[in-house]
């Protein structure tokens, strides 16, 4: 149950979301331009959703693991392995080198900030990363430790039901994360 | 100096939001909106920036501790003493029960949601805590979870300059953190 009056039948951070939508607003809007708008050929949305999923099993936060491990296999062509492969152990998934060499990055930003090291940075940019990619990087693993704490903090409702993941996660890889109409559907 | 080509002469996550003005702007907005413009009688801006302040102590993140503090402390009448002591052992700082209830939770979402227990949320219930305010401590420790990571993440540049966080914290504390100018200093 929550800690507080949360619409009840809404998941995980959907619930915090109806609960004060004007600081769901600039959170929808940053996960957004993270995950959705900024993924490219160099840096794809399968990639940078596959590092919110691992960044958020570290926090051991099931409803934000599953759903963006659904938003990743969803873009993966709904190959589930690869998701599991990089929770799991991402140095030996199926992955390039150079996302190995930031998630390498994100694993140290989940401990803490300061782990980062000039080693890890200079590794990402021997296999092709840009400081962009850097910069993204540490934003989408220090933003899950956000969503992460925000979702199991108020201690929302976190169904165990697969079909509602891959049908979340679909959606989040095909519309992203910015719903204007958010606001409206609770009546202000 | 930072690990990626951040502009050198900006401090902390000042930083960070010039190199990527459009994941600054909701970034700024949330900190708004918790910081800023929710501050009521109950649960005050001074009361909001002791919580950042305190997260970001836990999290050893020398600017955000430093420049809320200093925020906290302006609206405080520049008393320095009530974020030291709040630091240093919130239980047994000059506070009300209510705001050593809410830090009580913050100090648990600072290391993982799910260590907020039922029993927490009922002390700080029992002392005047609505659910708005118990909303707002999770996000606000969440969120700087997330700032905090992001500042040492970077590695920005983080001066030991008393006077320049004491003009920071003025500004934050008077003016807030949403800046719609700051993708126009960019010229973007």
């Amino acid at each position: 149950m929550p800690h507080i009056a949360l619409p009840e039948e809404l998941p995980g951070i959907t619930a915090g979301f109806a609960f004060r939508p004007d600081t769901a607003k600039p959170m929808r809007e940053l996960a957004h331009i993270l995950l959705h708008t900024s993924g490219n050929d160099a840096f794809s949305s399968r990639d940078r959703e596959l590092v919110a999923a691992f960044v958020s099993s570290r926090n051991t936060c099931y409803f934000c693991q599953t759903s963006h491990g659904a938003a990743a296999t969803h873009l993966n062509g709904g190959d589930t392995d690869l998701v599991d492969s990089v929770c799991r152990d991402y140095t030996a998934a199926p992955i390039s080198e150079k996302l190995k060499a930031l998630l390498a990055i994100a694993e140290q930003v989940q401990i803490d900030g300061k782990r980062v090291t000039t080693g890890l940075v200079d590794e990402a940019r021997y296999h092709g990363a840009t400081d962009l990619d850097i910069h993204d990087t540490i934003l989408i693993a220090a933003a899950f430790c956000m969503y992460n704490r925000y979702v199991d903090g108020l201690q929302t409702v976190q169904p165990r039901n697969e079909a509602m993941y891959r049908e979340m996660g679909r959606h989040m890889a095909e519309e992203g994360y910015y719903r204007p109409s958010e606001t409206v559907s609770r009546g202000v």
